[in-house]
């Protein structure tokens, strides 16, 4: 047997054009223009590179992008006007800060400052309680298109079994309440977790979000399991250069699971496109409209 | 093999004790007199006695207790004043509104409204976020009575395989997290998960809390188990009186469990003192003091 791949390319352009649809449609109808503010402070180059991705989407979708370039040396005070500025901005209804931020600022209270109607990032305790609550909420992005990804070889994740490897805020913990929300039964494993083998086997929807280069091996799966793996760890080849794997040995994987994404073309590909979901969730939230049909 | 019992009263009584001694302490060190206000609100027995208990209790334990009863047609707006009031009290460190409402008011925002910092109760979606964060946070006090109690069995649960049956806010969700803390690996099952006997029968550590009479059988268990059950359900009894049984066939789970809590005299014991340490845990951090030694 050969794994299904699940081609994050593939649909996370879908779910761009769905969100555009929509965007569209509430521009149409209610005259609302859904708008993401990011805010990038000094010019770390791979966050430049992430910031220009999410504002040429961003446009894509129909949607207004505001971009806001502060200098590395700027001050606790200054960054947190400008996050209290676009708070009153109506025309702004995502805000995303650029983490990491330069040493020297305080990520935590900047995270605390944003409105959580607007934290499209889903980074506010506020958020995270309401996600762990089991209400509505912005999710961080990257759990959400764990769930997108998995819903696109199963219709339905209710009673699977599901192990999540990684117990990380921006990811693990947050994907828990995804998949309860999901009626999926979850256990989530980490660093201390004995006879982690054992655990993956019993698991129908396995998630590996540990940093850790192809941790999980082939022979750990259970066959037929849908293996989502959200590590990015570059390592180095043979002939001197460096290549990306993920947190799952791909090749042993992809004779035992019955789907798996790649790295890298699976989940971080979906980052941008569910910051878009996010960003369209709460314009309509903010305007009191209808969740969006995406 | 007949399970060891894990004897609620006697670890509840203990834990005063110790806050108390801890009390003593931040008075005589500090000058500082953490204080919990209740609000009750209509005249609802059960509550009246909740209450009244909690006042006592705090008394006992050498802090201040402050109780404010509203009558059943209090407004929205009176209630919140209420809270505010008391958020900027600064005798007050803990704020525990006594739930359930009477209708026609809005729980949550009552909830919301609540100093996260004096969220004795540990709902505020701040402190539920805190808590699913991996950070500091107050949480909810049944919870943390399981989890206390747990450790009255083994000091340390680490790499321990548990799982909590039941995922509501004021339970199992913050449990798991709780759990997490303590370096476990936590699978959470619910009224969708498939085959809960099986997933039962690995876990080291098993806490129920469904609010389903004795559905927990003891062939379920792992030999040697401890069992933390949270259920509290009245039943009818032969000649026509009810009684009190939890989520687990208690008579089965005896001669399989290594330790186990009865129904009565268990889980419930913890509740009100794990308020008076929530009450002074908020009253030292309010203070910028050291967490305290219990």
């Amino acid at each position: 047997m050969t794994a299904k791949i699940i081609d994050g390319k593939v649909i996370a352009a879908e779910l761009r054009a769905r969100v555009a649809e929509e965007v569209a449609r509430v521009r149409r109808e209610h005259n609302l223009i859904p708008g993401l503010a990011v805010v990038l402070v000094g010019n770390d180059p791979a966050s430049e590179v992430y910031v220009r991705s999410k504002h040429t989407q961003t446009q894509a979708a129909g949607m207004a992008s505001f971009e806001h370039k502060l200098p590395a040396d700027v001050s606790q005070g200054d960054l947190l006007a400008l996050v209290a500025k676009l708070n009153r901005d109506p025309a702004v209804h995502g805000i995303l800060v650029q983490l990491p931020l330069p040493k020297g600022l305080n990520t935590g209270a900047v995270i605390n400052a944003i409105d959580p109607a607007k934290d499209v990032d889903g980074l506010h305790p506020n958020n995270a309680g309401r996600l762990a609550g089991g209400f509505e909420a912005l999710s961080p992005c990257t759990p959400l298109g764990c769930i997108i990804l998995t819903k696109s070889v199963h219709a339905s994740l209710e009673g699977m079994n599901a192990i999540v490897i990684g117990r990380s805020n921006l990811v693990g913990r947050p994907l828990v309440q995804l998949l309860l929300n999901e009626n999926a039964t979850v256990t989530i494993a980490h660093s201390r977790s004995r006879d982690l083998p054992g655990l993956v086997k019993k698991a129908d929807l396995v998630y590996a979000a540990v940093g850790k280069p192809e941790m999980v091996r082939g022979d750990w799966l259970k066959p037929g399991a849908t293996v989502i793996d959200v590590g990015i760890n570059r390592i180095p080849k043979e002939d001197g250069k460096t290549r990306l794997v993920g947190d799952v040995a791909y090749q042993e994987a992809l004779g035992v699971a019955g789907a798996i994404t790649p790295v890298p073309g699976g989940v971080g590909q979906m980052t941008v496109a569910c910051l878009l979901v996010n960003t369209l969730r709460a314009a309509c939230a903010i305007a009191r409209l209808p969740k969006p049909a995406v």
